[in-house]
């Protein structure tokens, strides 16, 4: 005691290095690209809850911050809703407001005493080529072009001065950030505004990509800001992504009107740790994003569903062929698109051609713009155009998608025995609807990855939606002019339309998303949550588990987990089964022949020593052993928190006071398999040697003979 | 090599007990009411997977075989599925033949000349009193309690003298099974039947019970009958539960005719275990379920929905606050019915009342028959009030609910500017509903536990659905009276009906259903898969939430816990939180100054020491650890293993080989927080003691004040 050391609560013989305690600020926290450890959050946590628990029957003061303590974990999802309703409102109000600027200008410009016309233009492609004349239409194909590259260059400046972090969808990264990783500023409040302004002028420049995936970067945003205002959350990574699982499946809440769907999609999709509560918390802070969407009723007709569908007839269970069919078309488009998409995007990595994104961007917004602009069905906004595919057509049905013969002869009676048999306006539009999707498919695949928020759910089901109508009104046509065949016989009548083809554009959409991203419930109840058509749910769950079964067959990863991969996160999938029979042994280091593991020992070491591990090793973190002669594993504990606590060491003996840990013991012999599901440090009574996540990623990539340093961060 | 004992592949000095293989019947197996061993069961896996992947490249044959496994799993939910579905339209064919048997012989013992007239009488109950007269009343009845008393009779019989466990809703006993329990016979083919039977003829019976539970355990019965086609998951136990998790969630779809809501069912309210694997197989099992109900059309009209409502407003904001006192009547109803259940059902197992259950019975079905019968809402079939309370007064509605002054003016343009005061009829609805109320709540108090298949889904929504009707009327009546508060001015037009309240009736059947089962996430899907109300999540939400909350404050177990509890299965919650802060060495065995634990060595033991230790034990396993010196644990032998292999070993020395174990490390003086979530027998690298989940359960009990011996089982 009468030493003058610096170290606070120092004995007089040895000093208590405390990893335990937080007594000095940055103890406990971890450095950016690093993973963080659960099993010292878990225990930080309860130490935290057990002190918080004895304390409060002492006084008051001490039983009202127990009581806020505990409700804490309900007032941030209720925050976080909150934001995520609003913000994503917000979003919605610029895209109007922006969209509503680019058509008012254009009709400044070309005005022709006509208000409106540009609207007409949009809605009504008949008259394009017949319309206001030649002029007036290269104009506008001007104009068109010129507002998407505006667009698109702003939203690519934007993101690359201010906030890199806000390109893509998220997706991956928040899966990665939820297995446990460290991105430092990936959801922080730059990222947040960012990434929301540059959302919306990304959707209006015309790309080819969605704001679904991007709000739900957004929502997670708003999760971690927000848990820095209760330390229960703040000064906890583990109890810090609850919060974001919540976020999550408020995103999703919020992007599609949701709410069920976003709690599925964050425990199958997202999440890597999600408990029973955790459920109840997201399912809350869907409610309450859903809640704010609902209250200020965006799409103006009190439902919180996008695309609502109401189709007159019902299915019939031969129609399930093409509906399977649809989901091997699904699978299929999954599986060419991953592959494609990311052999495009490891070029735009590897090659100098990565180093102009604003350039990239310009080019493929052009591209699009240009190719798109002739053609009516890429031409409009692809919710918009989702929502015409989805439609049925009824007698008030103007689209060209809808002009039957029993219309052409302006008979109303469409739903009583109308006449089912094609227009030429279908035949029109079949063609145009094939060439939007060979435009969609070749442009998605070079616009995600680019430099600005882009979802792919849309992209996907306008995709799929295409495949879907076209099929539809095939089957359609088949029953009417075959209507004598055996299956068309037992189920239609002559004359009344069994068929409905909106319904295959929302099985073949839900199709391909799944082969896209592989989710499987959670899509169907998005699905159906995004329609509201209940009935359908046997030919989504068919054709959705079809093309997660054709998708599978081709590769296992999703689209999210191939970006992971792509980006060499240290992401180990929960769900993925890993067949090899390799030894723990074969993994662990030290390798043989190699020098042996830098450790500490709890009771004797000496501030030198310590001092000599630390600069002559370049480990993260170190296990924690009683003495060399018993190698008793107490431990582990990390550079970054012992760089920190070093000046403030006075003595020469230290002790070192570890949380307490519960360490998985594993038999060296052990097969991976075991280590790899249950993940932990590979230790038999006797520490033997050590397995971190990247050991094993290295491995499964060496095993998948692919760069084991394409593994990048620790 | 010379000796001729009778072990299979001895050495000539020591005989290997090889726990790891099963050449002997009977090992591996467990005892009836005893819990599986996970760990174990899950390294039999892996050593089986990995024998087949080793062998497949072999031949043919074994390739062959290898595809029959991994598909396996795919095809015994797929046959669950269809049997679920096929078994519950068996069950509601049934159930028709049943009731048009009562219809048709009362018609024929009082036949006025009108055909149909019993159908007119209970659809039509503006006519009882004035109908056919006083006699024709009395005779009906007494008919009506003739066929209650012998159904109820004939269901009690079948289940005492047939199949004994058919009785209750079996989901208690599903939630214990799954969690690791071994109840033989509680999922064969003998429950199957007499509970499909006898489960038509107790809902027949007029009784306060629904069919929905009971259809899970049928469900969950056809799915254990169908591992048994299946090596893979007949053998082990812990795979198996993988199948009765799928089940469960099919047994929910056909109940329900809610695919999704049953996947939810099953992750959030019966499994133990669930990883994302048995997610997919469950909606799976679900959609085949689903799709046999779908093609063969139970409802006439082609969905899948069972109270299929259409709503002609949205709600407003303002109407929360009625929904949320709905959660709270709901979050109280449930928190009382649990208490009032169990107290009762406590009677029924300690005095000698529970040795007469035929007589219970009778007496209760007796009471429901003679109470139920002047009241109409309460002689009708709950599934059809239910259907009436949830259905919106629109033009065409003729029942005495929707008897409003607009209607009794005969103007039929109810929805456009209706005269929405009550006419007199409501009011006596009203009345009558209250006394419905009353009585429900009562008589579902005494039935369930009962001798017979009883469902509490159906009977606690009709309870909610009551309240509710009556709460959305009042609502309805005050905004026509007041509509110039500043509530209803905002938000209702004069004469508009701006207030659903059958809406209010669908809201409060989820907030009492989740009152009582305390599910939050699946309950929302169940219901609005249900009554296809979609755009009502927000509402049902804020009711769910709200019940759950108000009923946690009274006590966080919901009537399946309790029941669990009441019965004494040795059930640990992986929900639930374990806030005391026991050392792991309080509750492990030995004691101090209790005698040492027996433990089993591995390398030299003799068979007679062997035979010593079983006979001198009673305990169900033994720790095998390498010496007596070193006491380092390897494995754990069941008792039951022993046994069996005893009489094939020959020789003095015993090796024994143990399926390699990870063991979980537990520091003795860990808080016992840490034993109680990750479950685990308690070592520190030395065996110190062990600690099974009973003694675990005695301690929770003696923790809260209860009797430790009330946990029977092992």
């Amino acid at each position: 005691m009468s030493n003058g050391g610096g170290g606070a609560g120092a004995s007089s013989s040895t000093h208590l290095l405390d990893l335990l305690e937080e007594p000095i600020p940055g103890v406990g926290t971890y450095d950016d690209f690093h993973t963080i450890d659960w099993v010292r959050e878990k225990c930080k946590d309860r130490e935290r809850h057990r002190k918080i628990n004895s304390k409060k029957k002492e006084s008051a003061w001490e039983f009202t911050k127990s009581l806020y303590d505990a409700w804490s974990g309900w007032l941030v999802v209720t925050l976080t809703g909150l934001a995520s309703g609003h913000t994503a409102l917000h979003s919605l109000s610029v895209y109007h407001s922006v969209q509503f600027m680019e058509q008012d200008s254009t009709l400044r410009v070309f005005s022709t005493g006509r208000s409106g016309q540009w609207f007409n233009f949009l809605t009504c492609p008949a008259n394009i080529f017949t319309g206001p004349g030649p002029g007036s239409y290269i104009m506008n194909y001007f104009m068109f072009t010129f507002w998407a590259l505006s667009f698109a260059f702003l939203a690519v400046s934007l993101v690359k001065v201010f906030a890199p972090y806000a390109c893509g969808s998220g997706i991956p990264e928040i899966k990665t950030i939820l297995s446990g990783f460290i991105i430092r500023g990936y959801l922080g409040k730059w990222t947040l505004m960012i990434k929301t302004i540059t959302l919306v002028l990304a959707v209006a420049s015309g790309l080819s990509l969605g704001k679904e995936g991007p709000l739900v970067h957004v929502a997670c945003c708003c999760g971690n800001i927000f848990s820095y205002l209760f330390p229960k959350y703040s000064k906890n990574e583990a109890k810090k992504r609850e919060v974001l699982s919540a976020a999550s499946a408020a995103g999703v809440s919020v992007a599609f009107g949701a709410p069920i769907g976003g709690v599925l999609f964050s425990l199958e999709e997202v999440s890597y740790y999600f408990p029973l509560k955790t459920l109840w918390r997201s399912f809350f802070a869907a409610l309450v994003a859903a809640f704010v969407l609902r209250s200020i009723n965006p799409f103006g007709n009190s439902r919180l569903v996008l695309f609502y569908v109401e189709y007159h007839t019902p299915w019939y269970l031969f129609e399930l062929f093409p509906f399977i069919l649809l989901g091997v078309f699904g699978g299929l488009w999954g599986a060419f698109f991953i592959r494609a998409n990311i052999a495009w995007c490891r070029r735009r990595k590897s090659t100098r051609f990565g180093k102009y994104p604003v350039l990239e961007v310009i080019t493929v917004a052009a591209i699009t713009a240009i190719v798109a602009f002739p053609n009516p069905y890429t031409r409009q906004n692809t919710s918009e155009l989702i929502k015409e595919l989805f439609t049925d057509c009824g007698p008030l049905e103007s689209s060209q998608l809808c002009q039957y013969r029993s219309q052409m002869n302006g008979s109303k009676a469409y739903s009583e025995g109308s006449d089912a048999a094609a227009a030429p306006g279908v035949y029109s539009a079949m063609w145009q609807l094939s060439l939007a999707l060979v435009f969609k498919i070749i442009m998605t695949i070079f616009t995600f990855g680019l430099k600005v928020p882009s979802g792919l759910f849309i992209p996907s089901m306008a995709i799929g939606a295409i495949a879907g109508r076209i099929v539809g009104i095939a089957v359609e046509q088949l029953a009417y002019y075959h209507h004598d065949w055996f299956l068309f016989r037992e189920w239609c009548e002559v004359g009344a339309d069994c068929i409905t083809p909106g319904l295959y554009a929302m099985v073949g959409a839900a199709a391909c998303l799944g082969g896209v991203t592989r989710m499987t419930v959670s899509l169907v109840v998005i699905v159906f949550e995004l329609t509201g058509g209940l009935e359908y749910i046997v030919p989504l769950m068919a054709a959705v588990m079809t093309s997660k079964w054709v998708g599978d067959a081709f590769g296992r990863e999703g689209i999210y987990e191939a970006h992971i991969r792509l980006n060499g996160y240290p992401f180990l999938d929960a769900k993925e089964e890993f067949t090899h029979t390799t030894l723990a042994r074969e993994v662990m280091r030290p390798r043989r022949n190699n020098p042996p593991l830098a450790v500490l020992t709890q009771d004797d070491m000496t501030l030198a020593e310590l001092q000599n591990i630390i600069s002559q090793t370049s480990c993260n973190g170190f296990p924690v052993i009683v003495s060399k002669e018993s190698q008793r594993l107490v431990g582990f504990a990390l550079r970054r928190d012992i760089t920190i606590y070093c000046p403030y060491i006075a003595h020469d003996i230290l002790k070192i006071s570890i949380w307490k840990m519960s360490v998985l013991c594993k038999h060296a012999k052990n097969a991976l398999v075991n280590v790899s599901t249950s993940f932990c440090l590979s230790f038999y009574r006797r520490l033997l040697g050590i397995i971190t996540k990247k050991d094993i990623l290295r491995h499964m990539a060496q095993m998948a003979n692919q760069d084991p340093e394409s593994i990048m961060f620790n």
